[in-house]
């Protein structure tokens, strides 16, 4: 597994300043690094340690090209050392072939090479790409299409008539399909509003653990191709996502809302229903967010407001208690100032 | 598949106005529907596009009966959807009989007509109604119970003792019946309180997707008859949700607490232990409960209060920096106008 | 079952007021006890339904120990009710043996006494410690390793080369060691940064129904001793929480945020990336935390500020829409204040 200097700083287009023969076993960061590590320095917080790293090499940018250190020198850090990630990862557990502890249902279509673990279930009519991976306790509901190189870890659920994209991760947990969720009151309770569309994810994208998307009323809920949704999401019926959009932990997004391209939601964000956000728009951890928002902002808080106005009201709270004292000082004041008018009016 | 506007018209006890002899093949939203599918108009933002859809036909309210299109017109053309909906869907995926790949332990009792999946496992002494499905992944408890035409989807979880009523569906991931969280710290470290209980879930209620509801630390944790629970939503260790309650997703409720009847809690929403929430009071999305709420009162905000009092004081955040600027304003004011009153005093 | 108000008090070291021979056969809340159930008074909100209660006997403290009923008096009954429910409590239910229905990796090693239930996967080279439970539905990647005594409950998933202590508890539908969520935003889309560590969960940890855990971009998210963990949390990637710490349910922690010991995180709290919490801080629900907090603190709110402070900005903004008023006033007295004196300078 391991990997000469000169080698890697050829796979990442970097200048290497240090032997080319030294090996390198593996990735570390910067202060748990052994000699047998290369590590990187991507940030200017982690940059003081590069000098005491312990690590038989270092990916730095231009800046930290001084360091007395084998050195990989690269633009981008950050984006080399994902580059060396993958080089170093090993590839996630599969399985071989088809599990005869695999339940297989009727006219399910095959792709070549397909891994189906034990514990799998593929109902009717399922349809799988060329080298699909199923790990165990899969759940594929009836005619679900799932694309080429797609890999499920375990304990998915894909409901019926879903349909999945290639080259796409979804995390132990997801649950892909459920009923959206609607009701409408009457005299007897809720009434169900049956849920009749499906899912589309589209190719690359990823989907977290344990995250729920839900299947359109009518029509399709769509996740849009490279989107990266992490863990504990919701997303509601029909909500659209654009492409490359990124979603952190916990957020929920309601009904028919429409994210654009690129966009990030931080973690514990809310989104409430029939609304839309522009695309690149930036919205900050545990915010609420009532109205559509245009392109390219960056909101936060609940109500949600430009990042500035909303630090600006944060900083304001802080001194309120004082404010009131200042209010009620100056009524004192005020009320001070009018009879003392008055009195001198008198006389 | 197909249905005629006659049958369909009758159905819902609407007027029709159009062939009764037109047949329709499914249902689509006004912007989506092709002259094969039935759609409906139930909120003015949609009716400007009954103009232009493609749709074979329309369901609408008197008030846009007016419409040069093939029409059903109803009172409440939501609801109507709704029970239309309903006739257009498909069976859930369920299985015939009880696969030899379900695991059934000793003395379990089933009703007729249960649906066991492969890869379901029974503990000792599960009592299931008639007509039960237990999906593929499902894992129910020793000695818990499920009621008649109850629905449990793939992978979900009852554990020992629950009892679950009839007619109830659970989907993908639920876990009913974990263990409710007490701990009470020690020198020693956290001593756990045995979590001695049950959940009940009453007739017809629905739990979503990746949904948790923990036992009872003594007696029940009871979900009542017809609530609607969203996914990834927390029920905490008794905890008691009346009838007909909705609960969006992510939303949060901690120990102890009651809630009434009719209550809608948003998305997102957080309440603490130990309080009461009155019948029909709507809280929402992201607010933060901490007391109790008497019945039939709108709350938003963290802390929440009353609608119109959250609102005011959101809108009032918003010129916060203004009021800094009017309040410092003033102090300069007072200040120059008592300096100016003193001048003149010693004049 | 039952057991002799004697033997009880002997147990908890309590001082015994009434019959020795009363046998008590189950555990219940104060207004639901028969008189066959033993039952106690830990608040003083619940102290005045001891007079009432049917319970055939009382746990108190010395304070209500003139209470006209059999009672045991110890110094904290609350403590003393979770060691007596631990008596009454059944075992968890278990599995005998290795069951032919699960799947068994390559090169597994197994200590004695291991309970693996039906529909079980356990990847190459997995490792079980003695007396260690799998419920059905679990997977456990290769090379993970799991320590004596630990119960994992049913559809648990462990993912590849984690570790798992001794003593451990994990609750349905978690994720232990799925990848972090990191990517970075490239021309062509969202680039994955591979996921190269692990997650550790020490021993005597407890860890609640659909909780995720991700693993170390590089290196390990660690789950200290003793640490208790309520459902729907999201820990992620190189997250590291100190002994004994306490979290409430649906709480989110960011990447590589340091957490003490002996700390409390309330439910839906969040804390960004990158930042340290002091040991035996306190949280409080929903609480949004974006700096790092010295131990001993008590933060509430979001953003995150002491109690206290939180407290007082929570009720001024209550009195928000009044200032405004009172400074509209002002302003207008000021005004009129103003021109009287410049009337008068004038004249």
């Amino acid at each position: 597994m391991g990997k000469t200097l000169g080698e890697l700083a050829a796979f990442l287009g970097g200048e290497l300043r240090g032997p080319a023969d030294l090996v390198v076993r593996g990735l570390a960061p910067v202060d748990q690094a052994t000699p047998e590590d290369l590590t990187f320095i991507a940030h200017p917080r982690f940059a003081r340690l590069g000098e005491t790293t312990r690590a038989g090499a270092v990916i730095v940018s231009p800046q930290w090209a001084a360091l007395d250190k084998p050195l990989i020198v690269v633009e981008h850090p950050y984006l080399a050392y994902a580059r060396v990630a993958a080089l170093f990862a090993r590839a996630r557990p599969g399985w071989t072939g088809i599990s005869d502890q695999a339940h297989l249902g009727a006219e399910v279509k095959l792709g070549r090479d397909v891994a189906i673990a034990p514990l799998v279930f593929l109902g009717e009519g399922v349809c799988l790409g060329d080298r699909v991976t199923l790990m165990p306790g899969c759940y594929i509901g009836p005619e679900a299409i799932i694309g080429d190189d797609t890999y499920l870890a375990p304990n998915v659920t894909i409901h019926e008539r879903c349909r999945v994209g290639a080259r796409v991760v979804i995390h132990s947990g997801a649950v892909i399909g459920t009923d959206g969720f609607g009701f409408i009151p009457t005299p007897e309770g809720q009434l169900k509003i049956p849920q009749l569309g499906t899912v589309v994810i589209e190719d690359e994208a990823e989907i977290g653990a344990n995250v729920t998307i839900d299947r359109g009323a009518l029509g399709e809920t769509r996740v849009g191709r490279g989107v990266k949704i992490d863990n504990l999401v919701q997303v509601a019926h029909n909500v659209e996502l654009g492409e490359h959009t990124v979603i952190a932990a916990q957020a929920g997004i309601a009904g028919s809302t429409k994210i654009g391209k690129w966009v990030g939601l931080g973690g514990q964000v809310g989104l409430v229903g029939h609304i839309k956000v522009g695309d690149r728009t930036q919205i900050g951890a545990q915010a609420g967010v009532t109205n559509s928002v245009p392109p390219d902002q960056v909101l936060l808080g609940t109500p949600a407001w430009p990042l500035k106005e909303t630090h600006r009201i944060w900083a304001s709270w802080h001194t309120l208690p004082e404010l009131y004292r200042r209010v009620r000082k100056m009524e004192q004041q005020l009320a001070d100032l009018t009879a003392t008018l008055e009195r001198k009016s008198e006389t």
